[in-house]
């Protein structure tokens, strides 16, 4: 039975590589996979996935208003798909997502999302409101903080490595760095401007 | 460590049941337990979460405008916590679900939510998406639809049994089913408005 | 999809309960269960599934010569069967085991099995063995040592509450207490006999 | 807090690379990490851990014999470590799963065991009994047998391609194939000899 899987993980935790490796086990059965990648992300060329260690494959890119459902049933159509991979997937729009529900359950193909759950202030992107609301199967790719603890934040780092904590949700290119919730100080940086009260 | 759980499932799954047997394991080995459930869902008497297979106990009722911190850290404080349970934990503010991090964070209690993804129409209530988005671990309570897949989500039904696609999202006391994406139809019901196009 | 799932848990996490909602969550929707449980685990009267916070059902019993395979393609036979649910599956035979796969990959019936991973020693239970290395899903019900870490060990106890550590595996009736595996000191009363040598 | 984990999966699932990952991500945070591998898998060259995709990366070399407590705290001791993780695992015997066991609880050390369930003919490998029995946290690397399903068990091929059902449990350097349970006919090859009775 078809499934919409969200892969979800912070920062630099391998969601590349997993995604990779996966694509890879479908091929190597002489299964077809369709992989995409958002247009915005071009650090590693247009059309490409690449893992940091190592690993790269040609993808096809789709911007926010493409329409998914009608391009991978095409795809679909001319040659049979096994598996749909998305990376990056936090940059979904909603409606993206749902497209991705459908060719779940219409077409009856996989379909695996990989991506952030939040951005450098905590928000959720709305790609992953999404998908962590629809999605069969949420599955955590683990990281480490350089605390020692489990990372499920990104932090945003300027060129001299010190932490920003204003500016636009997607900036690609500067650097990140995964973090534990309270390394990161979620109350510090959320938007949505709490306290602790003194006492 | 203490971490913030988020167990989720659609309606009927047994939420509330999972809730009461954890929070009887900690009592049954003498530590204590606070147990909160919002005021607005009054379906068994206020200040109760019940389950549909006969089990109830006692719990605190919270409003939108609680700060769950203070009031935790409060108690905590008059004798030591060893573990919070959030029932209808959908209905959680955005803030509330902050504080929450910061129970587990600061005051490093183990805190258990307990609640649904999304509503009548798949939209994600606004304290799922931060559970959803923030919480260490997602754990799905499993559940079965008519139709023999897994239930993810929450159709609203009216007296008669039929269908209802617009309303509140808040409307405690009416009837809901547990449905799978696609006997819930999420393309039809969703505020997203979108359309498979015609080829 | 029909799947084999293993539940496992330490002693009084809730195993039982967790069984009686899922069963209950099947015959809501009109859908026709079979509880089975092992004839030796008599504690709550024979052909009882119990949960310590005040559920229980009648279910069948089975001995380990049964053939779990024909009883149950008999009754599915007689009248179509959504679920099969086992309590206490660490007391299934291996070729028990084995006949449960069946039930999922022949008969397509959906097959959860609750039940310890290891004895009052440490020591996988051989039915657990094969659920451990077959389960199509392995899924931990949590819950807590007297430590506040996870507890994943069961230690015996007699009557005064002291730690017993020879004797049979089995035995009914006794008091076993969930323990996290350092407060359970595996290395001490395991039978592989293994020290840390001094340096 | 430290734990063991096992990520347990077929063959050509991808286990290597995720481990690789793995220690890449605490490498890339300065932290200093132990990765073993079994003496009797040399397929890629004795002393390294390599992946179907590309990647590789130096590793110790244990034998059954080995006392990993002794040699991981002595290593520890030279310069702390901040993560062990250990390859083909399935070929750990039991009183190596429990020297690993007590690195998590009395070195502290996160443990990430890589390996398979269940041999050729379906049968737990020893090492694998106990990583599941023992392990605080079991975690699947999914991948897909040829017939859509997920894979579970692992077929043996002689050069030819064809299925081999008799031999030693441990054949390096054969060839092996990801199938899902039904497609690998468990009840057909394993040595517990039990077959559906004809009605």
């Amino acid at each position: 039975m078809a499934k919409l899987y969200f892969y979800y993980a912070a920062m630099n935790a391998g969601k590349s590589t997993t995604l990779l490796q996966s694509s890879h086990n479908y091929e190597e059965r002489g299964m077809r996979t369709m992989v995409l990648t958002p247009k915005l992300d071009d650090r590693f060329g247009e059309g490409k996935v690449a893992s940091r260690i190592g690993l790269e494959k040609n993808a096809e890119t789709f911007e926010g208003d493409e329409d998914l459902y009608v391009w991978i049933a095409h795809e679909h159509n001319r040659e049979k798909l096994s598996c749909v991979l998305v990376d990056e997937s936090q940059f979904l729009t909603p409606i993206q997502v749902l497209q991705l529900t459908l060719v779940v359950d219409k077409l009856k193909i996989p379909t695996l999302c990989y991506g952030l759950r939040s951005d450098f202030r905590g928000e959720p992107f709305p790609g992953s409101v999404y998908l962590l609301a629809w999605a069969d199967e949420l599955i955590e790719i683990k990281t480490i903080c350089k605390s020692g603890k489990k990372a499920t934040m990104n932090a945003r780092l300027d060129e001299e490595g010190n932490r920003v904590t204003e500016g636009e949700q997607i900036a690609i290119g500067l650097n990140y760095e995964a973090q534990s919730r309270d390394v990161f100080e979620l109350d510090k940086v959320t938007p949505l401007n709490y306290q602790i009260p003194e006492s």
